[in-house]
C-alpha cells in the first residue's frame, strides 16, 4: 500500500445503496471541515458498485465492479464496508484487515453471526474494525459501550432497537389500530419492507440486541443464541390493559448478566415496560437503549435507528476515528471475547400477562384458574370481557418460573373451553 | 517520574469527597477486571487529603496533605482532579500537563472558565486531559460530541443539564407546589443545597452549556458568554397554561450555532417544551441532552447528571482511556478552539410566555395590548383568570424579537394597571 502521505486518507467504499450514496456526499461535504479539526483528509478513492456504468454520473472514475480490485488498491487506505449480507463482505474485510487496512462497517448481520472472528483478525493485524453504524444506525452506542463504560460493571440492557416494529406498535398504542393495520400503513409509508418478516418477527433486533451483549460482557453472543419472539401475536386489546394496568408495550432486546454464574439472558421479545421508564417515552420508529450499570445507575441513548443520514453520519465518525488511529500507528481494540455462556430461556423468572379467548359458559374461570394453580403460577390480576358469542380472559401473574408458564400455555391450550391462546407479554419491573 | 512497567499506571488522586472516595471504590473493586480487558492495572498511588490523619484508616499510607507533591511523585504517572474550584486546582492541572502526566478531572467550574488555556497546554506536553465527568455526570456526551459526532455539522444543543431545578419543576409540575415549597423539599430530600443559588438561578447550568457548546462548535465559550436565567420566577399556574397549550416547563441550557455567520447562541432559561420532543419526559433529577446534527438527525443522551457513582464512573472511563493512551504513547486532542463569536441575546426570535397580574378594572385588557401592538409583538394565545383584587393575564406570542419582547416587559411593568409582571418563558419549537 502507498504511504499515507501529508495526512491524506484514501477510502474504499464497497456498496453504493442508500448508506453508501449518504456516506460519498457526506464525506464531499465535510472532508474540508475534517480536515480542519483533525489534519486529516479524506477522499473517495474507489468505490466497488455492481454496475460501474449506473454509478458513472455521480462517481465518475471512482467507480469499479470489483470488490477485491477496491480492497487491494494502493490508493485505498481504509476500507468502508457497506454492503451488507455476510458474503462477500467477510472475505472483503478480512482480506482488507490482512493488508492492514482499517475497516468500517455498518453491516448487522456480518458482525452479529461472526464478529468474534473478524475482532480476532483485526487484532491480529493491529489495525482497527469499527462498527458503530451496525447497532441502531446514528446513535452513538458501541463506542459508550467501548469507551466511556470500559471501568463499569454493566448488569443489563433494555433496547428498542427495531423501529419499525416501534413504529406498528405505537399505532396499535395510539390509534388502536389492529397488528395487520398497522403493518400495512408502515409498508405504505416505506418504515417496513414488502417481506416484514426480519423485523416482525424480531431477528433484526435479535441481531443487534447480539452485537450488544458481546461488547457489554465480553462474549462472542450470535444472534442463535438469542431467544426471538415478534409482535405478531400482540392485539390491541392486551395493550389497552397494559396501559389500564400502567405500563407501555413494546418490542425489547434484552441482555442480563448473572455475576454469580457469568451468564447471560439474551432475548427479544415484547414486553410491558412501565410508563415511569425512560424507554415507555419513545415513540414512533425511534430506537433508544438504556444501560444499566452497578455504579453510572441508567443511561439512555436515543436517535434515529435507520436511515442513510444517521447511519452514513455514524460511519464517518468511525472512519475519522480509524483515520487518526492509521496515521498515528494506533487501534482500537475490545479484547478478546470469550465463549458464550447463554442462560437457558426456561430458567427467566418475571411476570407475565396471559390473554386467552374462551368460550362464554359457566366453569370456564374455574377450569383455567386450576391450570394456573397446579404448575404454581400465582395470579396478580385478571380482567374479563365479552367478545361475540364468547368471551376474552387476560391474565397478569405475579412473578413465574418461564418454564411453568410455558407448562400452563401448553395446558390451556388443551382445554376444551379455551378458543385461543394470545401472545404473552413479559413485564419489565420497576 | 518512573517508567509505565508492565503496564501499571499509578494515579494521583487530588481531592477525596464524595466523588474522591466513590472513585477510589470503583478502582479497588475493578482493577482485576480492568486489567483482564484492558491488560493495564490502576494503582491508587496517592491521594492528596485536606487532613490526611482524617482518612487514613482507608487509604492507609497513600494518603497525603500536599497537592504538589502528589503530582510530582514519580509513582503517580496519572492525575485524577476531583478537588473543585477553580485553584489550585489549575495550577496543580498545568503542572501535571507540564510534566507530561495525562489528567483527568471532574472540574466544571474550572473548565468552563479556563478550559481553552488547559486544552492548549495538553496539547502542548503531547498528552491527555479528558473531563467527560466535568458534563452531566456518569452521562457519556463529551465523548460523543469528541469522537462519534466528529464528522456531524451540529446545529444545535438542547440539554436538561441540572437536576435539582428539574426536581423542583417536577414536583411544580406535577403536584402544583409552589417554587418555594418544591425548593424546600429538594432542599430536605438533599437534592439542593442550604444556598441553592449555583443551581436554582442557572451557574451551574450555564457552566455545563459552555462547555458544550465549546466542544460542539469549536468555540472557546465561557460561562461568562451564556445568557443565563434560573427558575426562581416560574409559577405553577404557568406551568398549567403551558401544559393546556400543549407543552413541559424544563429549564434548558440551549446552544445553537449559525452556519452562515458562525456565531453561536449559548443561553440557559426556563423553556416550554413540547410534549412530544424527547426533552419533555425527563423528570425529576434525570438529566438528558439533545444533540441535533444534520445528518444524524436528533441524539438524546440520558441519565443520573450527578452523584458520586455516576461520577465516579465517568472519571473511571476517562481513567483508562487516558492509560492506554498513556501506555502506546498516544493523546487525544479535542483541536485548538477559537475565540468565540457570540450572537447577542437580542438577536434571538421565538414565541414567549408572558405572564402578568393586573388590577381587575375596564380597559386594562386594551391597555395591555396596546403595549404589545406599537412594539410589534403579536399575540397568538391569552388566558386570564381572577386572582384575588387582580386579575392574572397570561400571553403567548407569535415568533417574536428578543428585544422588541423585553422593552415590551419594560413598558409592561411601568403601567398603573399592571401589578407586577411575572418570569417569561421562551418557546422550543416542534
Amino acid at each position: 500500500m502507498e504511504a499515507v502521505t501529508a495526512r491524506t486518507v484514501g477510502l474504499g467504499i464497497l456498496g453504493h445503496g442508500t448508506v453508501g450514496a449518504a456516506f460519498v456526499r457526506l464525506v464531499q461535504q465535510q472532508a474540508d471541515a475534517i480536515a480542519a479539526r483533525s489534519g486529516i483528509r479524506l477522499e473517495v478513492a474507489k468505490v466497488a458498485v455492481r454496475d460501474a456504468s449506473r454509478h458513472a454520473d455521480v462517481l465518475g472514475a471512482v467507480a469499479v465492479g470489483d470488490v477485491d480490485g477496491v480492497v487491494g488498491d494502493p490508493s485505498v487506505h481504509l476500507v468502508v464496508e457497506l454492503m451488507g449480507g455476510i458474503e462477500p463482505a467477510r472475505r472483503a474485510i478480512l482480506a482488507a484487515l490482512a493488508a492492514g487496512k482499517p475497516v468500517v462497517t455498518a453491516n448487522k448481520a456480518l458482525i452479529a453471526a461472526h464478529g468474534a472472528e473478524l475482532f480476532a483478525a483485526a487484532d491480529a493485524a493491529g489495525t482497527d474494525l469499527l462498527f458503530e453504524a451496525a447497532v441502531c444506525g446514528g446513535i452513538p452506542l458501541i463506542r459508550p459501550l467501548r469507551e466511556s463504560l470500559r471501568g463499569e460493571p454493566i448488569r443489563r440492557v433494555l433496547g428498542i432497537v427495531n423501529g419499525t416494529t416501534n413504529y406498528i406498535l405505537t399505532k396499535m398504542t395510539e390509534d388502536g389500530a389492529a397488528y395487520a393495520d398497522a403493518l400495512a400503513e408502515a409498508q405504505r409509508l416505506g418504515f417496513a419492507e414488502a417481506d416484514p418478516s426480519a423485523d416482525v418477527d424480531g431477528h433484526d433486533a435479535a441481531a443487534k440486541i447480539a452485537i450488544i451483549a458481546s461488547i457489554a460482557f465480553g462474549q462472542s453472543v450470535t444472534a442463535s443464541d438469542v431467544h426471538t419472539e415478534g409482535i405478531s401475536r400482540v392485539a390491541p386489546a392486551d395493550i389497552a390493559m397494559a396501559r389500564r394496568l400502567g405500563y407501555e408495550v413494546k418490542l425489547l432486546g434484552v441482555a442480563e448478566h448473572d455475576r454469580g454464574t457469568h451468564s447471560v439472558s439474551v432475548r427479544v421479545h415484547p414486553a410491558m415496560v412501565p410508563r415511569t421508564h425512560p424507554l415507555a417515552s419513545v415513540r414512533d420508529s425511534f430506537n433508544a437503549v438504556v444501560v444499566d450499570g452497578d455504579a453510572a445507575g441508567s443511561l439512555m441513548f436515543y436517535g434515529r435507528g435507520a436511515g442513510g443520514g444517521p447511519t452514513a453520519s455514524s460511519v464517518l465518525g468511525d472512519v475519522i476515528d480509524a483515520a487518526i488511529n492509521l496515521v498515528r500507528g494506533a487501534h482500537a481494540s475490545i479484547g478478546a471475547l470469550v465463549a458464550p455462556k447463554v442462560r437457558p430461556m426456561s430458567e427467566l423468572s418475571c411476570e407475565y400477562l396471559i390473554p386467552l379467548e374462551v368460550v362464554d359458559e359457566p366453569g370456564v374461570l374455574h377450569a383455567v384458574t386450576g391450570v394456573f394453580a397446579h404448575n404454581a403460577v400465582s395470579i396478580r390480576a385478571a380482567e374479563q370481557e365479552g367478545a361475540g358469542t364468547g368471551a376474552r380472559l387476560v391474565f397478569l401473574t405475579h412473578d413465574a418460573n418461564e418454564a411453568a408458564v410455558q407448562r400452563c400455555l401448553a395446558e390451556l391450550a388443551g382445554l376444551d373451553v379455551v378458543a385461543h391462546v394470545g401472545g404473552i407479554l413479559r413485564v419489565i419491573p420497576e
